[in-house]
C-alpha cells in the first residue's frame, strides 16, 4: 500500500492534521502517513513548492502526496491529480505543481470531480484524502477525475544572466532552520555559465570568491584549534538540494542569528555572481 | 488493534512525547499511535475540547483517546477511563469530557485503580499508557478501575439567547493557525432562533450581512480578476465544524495578522447576532 | 524489525525530516519511525543528551536513535555508531554519547566508513539512514565502520560538594515547555550527601525548604478550596526524571510566565542546596 504524505499550513496545534489522519487510518487501517511539514507559511505556494520539490524524490515510486496549502475549490482554483515521476500528487491546480516539477512531463493529469454538490469548507477531508486513498488501494485517476490536458503555470523568478554571461542574478526564494539563504542559482547554472573561471558572490554587502561543499569546509583543520576560524563565519556553499545557499556557519536564530537577520538576506533578496 | 491518539501540552521538544511512544512501542510493537497535537496552551482544558471533539470522530470506532492536558493524580484531580460515542478517553476527572461531548451519553465510566502506592509525577507515561495498552489488546474497563456514575462536570460559557428570540451573544473560544476566531455559536442555533430572519453579526466595531460557507464565497468571480475582492477582506461563515468564524480571507498571524489581530476578537470576546 | 527514533535541530518546516523517512521507507518499508524531537536549539549537545537520556530507555531494547545534531563530517567529527544498554546510536563523535549515558559501558563502538569519497553535505541523509537501516536488518556493525575503542569524552558541568559536605552547587541545564528548569542535580546525590538533614534549596533570591514528588503535593487539600494555594506557587521537585526541577505551579510561558522568566534561572544559572 503506498505512503501517503502530506504538506500543508495547516500548523500542528489545531484539529485538522488530525481529523485527516483519523479519516485515513478509517478507510486505510495499514495506511503509512508521513508528515513532510505542516507549517508552509499560509497560503505560500512557492514555499510549499520548495520543500515538496526536496523531499518528494526520496520516497518510494508511487507514493501519494497531498498539499493542502490554498486548496479551496472555487472557480479559480479546481483540484486536480496528477502522475507525474512516478509520484501522485493531489492538490490544487493554482501553479504549485509548476514550481515543483516544471521540467518534468505529467503521465496523467485529472481534475478531480467527485466534489459533492455541497461544495466543502474542508476540501483536503472531504476529497484529497478520498482521492489518496483511492489510489493507494490501486484505483485509476481516471475514475475520480476528468483528464485534461496541462496544470496551471506559474512561472517562479528565475535567475538572469546577462547578455555577455559575465552575471548570473538570482534571488532569495528560502530561508531554513538555521536562518540560512536558500537562492534560485543551481550548481548546474552556475558551471554552464561560470565555465571554471573566476568569480565572486555578491549578496548586500558581503563578497564570497569561494563556494564550499559543505558547511565546515572553510576550516583549515591543519591549524590548532585555537588559531581556526569560529562560529558565526559566513560562507557560501552549494546545499543539499545543490542549490547557492548565504549561510552563517552554526548560526540559531533564536540566539545570536542566522544569515537571514545578520547579513540581511530577507526573502527575494537579490545575490549576484560576477564572473571575471 | 485500536489507534492510540495523543492530545497533550507537552509540547514537541521536551522527551515527554517521546518517551510515552516508546512505552507504547515497548507493549504493543504494532501499535498505530497518531498525535492530534502536544501543542495545548499549558492546562488549558477548554482548547483541548475544542480540539479532541473536531477530530475524534473521524477516527474509526474503538479509538483509544489520552488526553495529557493537567493529568497529574491528586484529591481534586481523579484519573478516569471512559467508553463514549464508541469511543475511548483516557484523561482526568476534570470535567474536560464534558466540554468535548456533553450531550452524548458515556457507555461506561471507570475511576482509573492501577496506580501504585507511589503517585506518579508523569502520570501520562506511567499510568494512561498502561490503561490505553489494556483497552487496545481487547482488556475491559472494569480492570483497570471501579465503574463510578458520572463525570466531574464543567459548564462551558454558553451563548445567549435574549427573551425576544431577537438576539444571540456568543464567545470566541479558539483562535486558529490562521488567526481566525471561531465562537461558540453553531448553525443549528443560528437557524433555530433566526428562522431565516435577516440579521447583522457584530464583532467589535465590525458588521456582517451574511454568514458564507467557505472563505472564497464573498469573491464575485464573475468579475474581471482584478476587480474583485482581495485578500485581507473580512468575513463572517460558518467552518468545517458548523461553528460561526469570523475570518480574514487569506490572513497570515506571521505577516499581514488575522482576524485575532486585525479585528482585536481575542479569547472570550463577545460575538452577537442580531436578527431583524 | 527495529524501531528507527530521531532527535535532531533540523525544526519540523524544511524538507529534511520528511526527506530522511522517505529515505527510510524506501529501504525499509515495514519500518516504525519515532520522532524524539526535531527542536533542538542549533547545534546544542547538552540538550540533545538531556532529551534522549530521558526518552531512549522507554523503547524496547535493539532500538536505533540516530542523532542529527552537529553531524557535518570533518577532521574534528567523526560519525560512530554505538551499541550500549541494549540500544543503538548513530551520531557524530562529538561527546554527545557521554553526555548522554557516559556511566553505561559501551558493548561495541565503530567508526562509520561508508562515506562515499564526496563528503555530503547532509550526512545524516546519506549516512546514517543508511547505517540504521542496515542494523534495522539484522546487519553487524563491523560491516559499516572499524571497532574503536572509545568515543570523545565530553564533561558536563557537574554539581559540586562543598569539602564539609554542607552544600551542593549545581547548574540549570534544561528549560521544560512549562518553563520549568531542571538541574543536575539529581535525587540521589541529594540523598548521599543530604543523609536527611534539614536543608534549603536556594535559586536566586528564592528558597525552599521542601523538595515535593510531584507538582501539586504542596496543595493543602483539607482546606477549603478557596483558601488554599494558588496558581503560580513557586516549588522545588524531583521531577520524572529524577533530577532537583524550580517550578512554578500551573505555568504558561506564553501567558503568565515560568520558572524560567519569572524567578529568572535562566540556563547555567546556579542552584545550591545547603544542609543545616
Amino acid at each position: 500500500m503506498s505512503i501517503i504524505t502530506l504538506t500543508t499550513d495547516f500548523g500542528t496545534k489545531d484539529h485538522f492534521v488530525g481529523a485527516i489522519k483519523g479519516t485515513i487510518y478509517s478507510e486505510l487501517p495499514d495506511a503509512r502517513i508521513v508528515d513532510i511539514t505542516h507549517e508552509i507559511s499560509p497560503f505560500n505556494i512557492t514555499e510549499t513548492a520548495y520543500i515538496l520539490r526536496n523531499a518528494y524524490k526520496s520516497f518510494p515510486e508511487g507514493s501519494i502526496h497531498i498539499i493542502g496549502v490554498d486548496s479551496e475549490l472555487n472557480d479559480d482554483n479546481k483540484h486536480i491529480a496528477i502522475k507525474l515521476d512516478n509520484h501522485y500528487f493531489i492538490c490544487p491546480d493554482n501553479g504549485v505543481i509548476s514550481l515543483l516539477a516544471s521540467e518534468v512531463k505529467p503521465e496523467k493529469i485529472v481534475e478531480i470531480n467527485i466534489h459533492d454538490r455541497f461544495e466543502s469548507v474542508f476540501p483536503v477531508l472531504d476529497v484529497f484524502v478520498k482521492v489518496a486513498c483511492h489510489i493507494s488501494r490501486g484505483g485509476t485517476l481516471e475514475v475520480i477525475g476528468k483528464i485534461i490536458p496541462d496544470y496551471k503555470k506559474l512561472v517562479e523568478v528565475q535567475p538572469t544572466i546577462s547578455a555577455d554571461k559575465s552575471t548570473i542574478s538570482g534571488n532569495i526564494i528560502y530561508i531554513d532552520n538555521y536562518g540560512n539563504t536558500i537562492s534560485n542559482i543551481n550548481q548546474k547554472l552556475f558551471q554552464e555559465i561560470g565555465r571554471g573561471r573566476d568569480f565572486e558572490v555578491i549578496a548586500n554587502n558581503y563578497s564570497f570568491k569561494k563556494i564550499y561543499n559543505k558547511y565546515s569546509d572553510f576550516i583549515d583543520f591543519s591549524l590548532p584549534k585555537e588559531q581556526r576560524q569560529k562560529d558565526g563565519t559566513k560562507l557560501a556553499l552549494f546545499n543539499s538540494a545543490n542549490y547557492l545557499e548565504i549561510a552563517v556557519f552554526r548560526s540559531n536564530l533564536n540566539t545570536v542569528g542566522g544569515a537571514s537577520t545578520l547579513l540581511g538576506l530577507k526573502y527575494r533578496k537579490v545575490i549576484t555572481i560576477k564572473f571575471n
